[in-house]
């Protein structure tokens, strides 16, 4: 018999890194209401938006006015990207429950996305998570190019876990792992685990897989197998539209909520509304999202 | 460690269970060159068309001309679907190595696809088979709804392995078991597999997905883990295309062997010619084909 967990934590990243990914703007009320829409799904765990310059990621430049309207529901965890001292002012200020922090596991990545060595960083992040902290929020660690780098190629297991290591030290709550490039096959992800094993704790790790290669589904029951619980995805494929130039194309929540539903794990997570959310946010984006779930749903005539 | 197989051996089934579902007619020149183009790619075996009447499925209506008019490899066996006598009569004439035979494992999807009750289609598929058989082809038997019916829900397990025994007693030389609508998970999958040790012989048995849900990669990995060796692909996803109403989305040919050489399993599978292979068929059928792999060389600019 296949062991797998009895239940799962799904973190719901679309309007942070599905949107950043996509090439439309969505107006910020819109915003507003496919949040407001995804905290009636069941998610316990929203990342809104992110804090950081405009001139980056122009898609996210209303992250104050998204984060200061929505409407919270205690029982969910709303997050924000914070890339700095000045971004996770921004996050305090508008009162988001946890700040995320990030950065890559291979050199080149880090330095081409963060214009730092991953040395450099290290010093960066402790004081963004110590401040953090002091101000009572949680912390997740996002850690990219787990499973490969575009500009590295491989990437050793051992480097990820030194940087996992270094964020857990700094104080972060749980991290994220990340296939930035969707690259990774079931096969080196079951070996990265059982490596994994002993060095970063389960209970606080996180998978995020892209389905570039249509393997995110593949790669999540090898993790369910190793005992992996929590696992972040974006709403319809969101952020890996398969008309944009260069997608990387995130994990499908529903595609995923569809699959462990099936397989009798919990993740307390409603489907129908799940699909409303995603109806609500394809109509603005104004293309059809990728996930399986969806393309079933718009075949049907929405 | 995961426990899977040194290597697999794909059945490609694109031009008889692909292009039967496409609504695009492909003419006949093209349907041979494709299938040309297919023998170079290092595939040991390609089911070509089917010799039905041409009411029922007139995009192969040319079966004749098809199997008549191709390149034939020595090392490749060249398959055709035949649905009784008559067509078993045009596929030795025609002088294709192996046929195929099908029919469900549900009462009702049996009877809309066959006309027949399970009952009355064993003489008939007996009939062909002994024939087959004496004419010195091997024969493939094919099973549909294995993992469900669109008609009847879930269909019992206990209900697959005795059509199946009934196929291998008549003298079939692989069974196909197909995930006809595409709603397989990987925890059904592996209770179906568990299940069948020791009922069906592994070695004689080839598992056929559809993509409908996005699970057929997920579903591949159990089944490897269960010792499977032998899985059905549609290059290119074709027969599947997210632009056709209530498409079911067979398993791509190149996203498996991508899937497959990644994890290290042998497939003898050439990648860069499937892929001229898949480009060639994408551009007579006018469509972008839904596979990962095409999506990912359509998004370079083909």
């Amino acid at each position: 018999m296949l062991h797998v967990p009895e239940q799962v934590t799904i973190r719901e990243v679309g309007p942070r890194d599905g949107l950043q990914n996509e090439p439309a703007e969505v107006p910020t009320e819109d915003k507003i209401a496919w949040i407001d829409s995804l905290s009636e799904t069941g998610l316990g765990y929203i990342e809104i938006s992110s804090f950081v310059h405009p001139k980056w990621i122009p898609q996210l430049k209303d992250a104050r006015e998204v984060a200061k309207a929505i409407k919270r529901h205690p029982d969910i965890t709303y997050a924000a990207l914070v890339p700095n001292k000045k971004g996770l002012e921004a996050a305090i200020e508008t009162g988001v429950d946890e700040v995320s922090v990030f950065m890559s596991a291979s050199e080149t990545h880090n330095r081409k996305n963060i214009n730092k060595s991953i040395e450099e960083t290290y010093p960066v992040l402790e004081e963004v998570v110590k401040e953090a902290k002091q101000a009572g929020k949680t912390v997740r660690g996002y850690v990219s190019t787990v499973f490969g780098c575009p500009y590295e190629g491989d990437v050793e297991p051992d480097k990820v876990f030194q940087v996992g290591n270094r964020l857990f030290e700094m104080g972060i709550d749980e991290l994220s792992l990340g296939d930035t490039i969707g690259v990774a096959d079931p096969k080196q992800v079951d070996s990265f685990l059982a490596n994994m094993d002993g060095r970063i704790p389960f209970s606080k790790a996180a998978m995020h897989f892209h389905n570039t290669s249509g393997m995110a589904l593949a790669n999540v029951l090898v993790s369910l197998e190793r005992g992996v619980t929590i696992f972040d995805g974006a709403l319809g494929g969101l952020g890996g539209c398969p008309y944009a130039d260069g997608a990387s194309g995130n994990l499908a929540t529903d595609d995923l909520v569809h699959m462990l539903e099936r397989m009798g794990i919990d993740t307390g997570i409603h489907k129908g509304k799940l699909t409303d959310a995603a109806a609500f946010i394809q109509e603005k984006i104004g293309i059809e999202l990728p996930s399986h779930q969806m393309q079933m749903f718009n075949r049907k005539g929405g």
